[in-house]
């Protein structure tokens, strides 16, 4: 059976004295990869989220727990080069050599590029979420809890910080600069994870809701601005002024010039949608936008997902942002638990485990930083004054709790560039995996159920017809 | 600017004494690269569509070319390497390169990658159009009309067979192997162009429209059996029958197999997804079920898109169908503008340049193939009986003629073996190009504008509220 199975693709391959011959049945190998990592990814999510919601915990975090089963700490399905791996370590790859017959040169290429498209999804995957947010954002609203937001974010980046790098400096006699580095670390929340479980428990459009994400997207560009200070830190011993001064400057400019423009543009715009005739003429304009932002936000060393969100809030103010929402959803269900399942998937948990020596110290300092991390950013949410109404100022500190990728990229950045031991390194690791699985549980708790709000989301959503 | 711009992957790539801090670096650079390619894909989709449906063609046609525009042919935004370009041949590439300061190494990286991406995403388009053809198909009316789709397939893929192989011999004097390879590349009807035309037009679900989809799936099959055949044929101036037997009867397995088989599982499978609580449950448990059959239409050395055809036939079976097909349409509508763009992309038209000495010998047998492929497949049509009401035999014909990306698969396989001569390899890309892009005009001039469902699609769609 194998043999005939293999027939084809040798008949071409040996009838060829080329190579362009390989990399087009290459080519095919690489789709039969992604569809198999993304059936993959979609029962991982499916079942992962199914389970949470019946033990009425945010279904998010059963995508990234689905997605820590079928990737590098356990079932080994879906695994990606950065973990130091090859195919050979990847059981879905090894099924796609059996069923296709590649040589082991073809797998370790359909690998590469396997791991590519879909890391390359999983990005589309958060910049739909971001843009999607947007959408369900107020730009209005956002405004007027902006001085709030800010506080929030100065808050819930300095405490961290201050307290982290004193703490290492002090009790664990890290040297300076390493503990500056992890310190820094402990800045940024991870807007994804955040946005994802408030959209979930139906609280993004509270006042408390729209606070954490104006302060998560100012806290994102604090991260990035922090991650330049403290990267030329560890390299020269001093701060480039100018490169600090662009990325504020860049990023003051792009978040309050693409509202401005964008606010003036759109009437036009929706004129051009509506003198459409083509099919997905709302979706697919709206989409190029989106694209163009998230593109200039990238291309200024800012974030494709702030540009995302910005496009997002952008459209929310016209006339047919509720007919847009409706088509991005299954658009954003498409791609957003591709992004969860892979941050799952990445995470390594043998840095959880005790019993090999190297971690143990990596654990105890860890243990510190979670504290830290956590109570740092409950802090900021506490620095809120209240106005009329009573906010509930411990959901938005929990709200900041979760890492996720932002901190894994400070920990790469320090270990590449030696400036952090190995035991910082693995507690930056383990800080980031438990802000990021804690966060979601406690944010379901922080908001309570005699909230009119909590209590809709409590109630699955009833099977359509 | 420029230099202040660069400042922060700078800071990051000198600081790291290793190589996977590049590598990440360039992760982002292949996200900015896939951001903008998407919109340029986007935009020229949506210039070309509606440019067309203005001058009442169908908007694929001006999909098509839009890619025609943007790619190897005209503006050299979106190429790929197949064509044996780099990235200094990819305007996009020189914009990202220019705005990311990459290495001349990381450019040549960032496009390889961006090309792997672009090519799975329009994979994927292709195979998520033929899930929602399959949709909208109805199984029962294709059942009916097997006969005579039957017949439409088999007349169509002998008679340009024959015709053509007979003519390069006589009138050319081609060689009989490169006669018989040309011959062969004349048969496959490329289904995605046939059936998206059939869905613009709102003929899907005529009679004509499942005949003419049945043969296209029919004809497929066929294609892939006589391309294995010709291939052996070359290498070994022999047929290997094994591998024939196992490809028609594995084709019957999967073809029927999995209907008989989704049938009587689908109940059991809506069952599960009504008792699912999460977002996106019906959408996302529906493409695992595409991606799965996808997986083993490619695996089995068929293709992706047959499965995922069927999956969509299935599925159109149950009670949700409707409501599946509304939330398959915004994935539609994402993906495949990425497949028809990229198709006008990578056609160049600089073979139908007279002035080049090497073309005109492959112009005047390109003329005589596009004859026989057009009159070829016109007279499969007009095999099929009427019945008790009449049938639009012409229409069905030339329902059958886009040859689309199948002719190319032969060119190339032909070309890379050595089997082709320069001059047939030529004559059977412009016979693909003419016929691919004749096509849809031909298809919406066929089905006369007195037929009540015609006049419908004639109509421009009303723009949205």
């Amino acid at each position: 059976m194998s043999s005939l199975v293999n027939t084809l693709p040798t008949l071409l391959l040996t009838a060829s004295p080329e190579a362009s011959e390989a990399s087009a049945s290459n080519g095919s190998a690489i789709l039969v990869a992604v569809l198999l990592s993304l059936m993959v990814i979609y029962l991982a999510s499916k079942v992962g989220g199914e389970l949470c919601s019946r033990i009425n915990l945010p279904p998010v975090l059963g995508e990234l727990l689905g997605g820590v089963v079928v990737g590098v700490s356990a079932l080994h399905l879906l695994v990606f080069p950065e973990s130091g791996l090859g195919a050979e370590n990847s059981l879905l790859m090894q099924a796609v050599q059996a069923a296709l017959g590649l040589t082991p040169d073809a797998v370790q290429e359909t690998f590469a590029a396997q791991s590519e498209v879909i890391s390359v999804l999983a990005e589309l995957g958060v910049i739909i979420l971001l843009f999607e947010i947007g959408l369900e954002s107020d730009l209005s609203e956002l405004i007027r809890v902006g001085p709030q937001a800010a506080i929030v974010a100065v808050v819930g980046v300095t405490v961290p910080f201050v307290a982290g790098t004193l703490g290492l400096l002090t009790l664990f006699h890290v040297p300076t600069v390493p503990a500056i580095f992890a310190g820094a670390a402990l800045t940024a929340t991870s807007i994804g994870i955040t946005a994802k479980v408030l959209s979930e428990i139906r609280q993004l459009s509270s006042s408390e809701g729209q606070i954490i994400i104006g302060a998560a997207v100012l806290d994102d560009v604090l991260g990035i601005i922090i991650l330049a200070v403290v990267s030329s830190l560890a390299k020269t011993g001093e701060v480039e002024v100018g490169s600090v001064v662009y990325l504020i400057g860049g990023a003051g400019v792009f978040l309050v010039g693409s509202i401005v423009v964008g606010r003036l543009v759109s009437p036009l715009f929706m004129g051009l949608v509506k003198g459409m005739q083509t099919r997905g003429n709302l979706l697919i304009a709206s989409l190029v936008v989106m694209l163009a932002l998230a593109f200039v936000g990238a291309a200024i060393q800012l974030e494709a997902i702030l540009g995302a969100f910005t496009a997002g809030l952008i459209l929310a103010e016209t006339d047919r942002a509720k007919e847009l929402e409706e088509q991005v959803l299954p658009l954003a269900d498409f791609l957003v638990p591709i992004f969860f399942v892979c941050v799952g998937a990445k995470t390594d948990l043998s840095v959880l485990n005790p019993a090999v020596p190297a971690n143990r110290e990596g654990l105890v300092i860890a243990g510190f930083l979670i504290v830290v991390a956590i109570l740092g950013k409950v802090t900021s949410g506490f620095a809120v004054w209240g106005g009329a109404t009573k906010i509930n100022q411990l959901a938005i500190g929990v709200g900041m709790v979760p890492r996720g990728e932002v901190g894994l990229v400070f920990a790469a950045a320090g270990s590449d560039s030696g400036v952090l031991p190995p035991a910082l390194d693995v507690a930056i690791v383990v800080m980031v995996i438990i802000t990021t699985f804690v966060a979601p549980p406690l944010l379901r708790l922080v908001f309570p159920k005699g909230d009119p709000t909590a209590v809709a989301a409590a109630v699955p959503e009833p099977p359509a017809p």
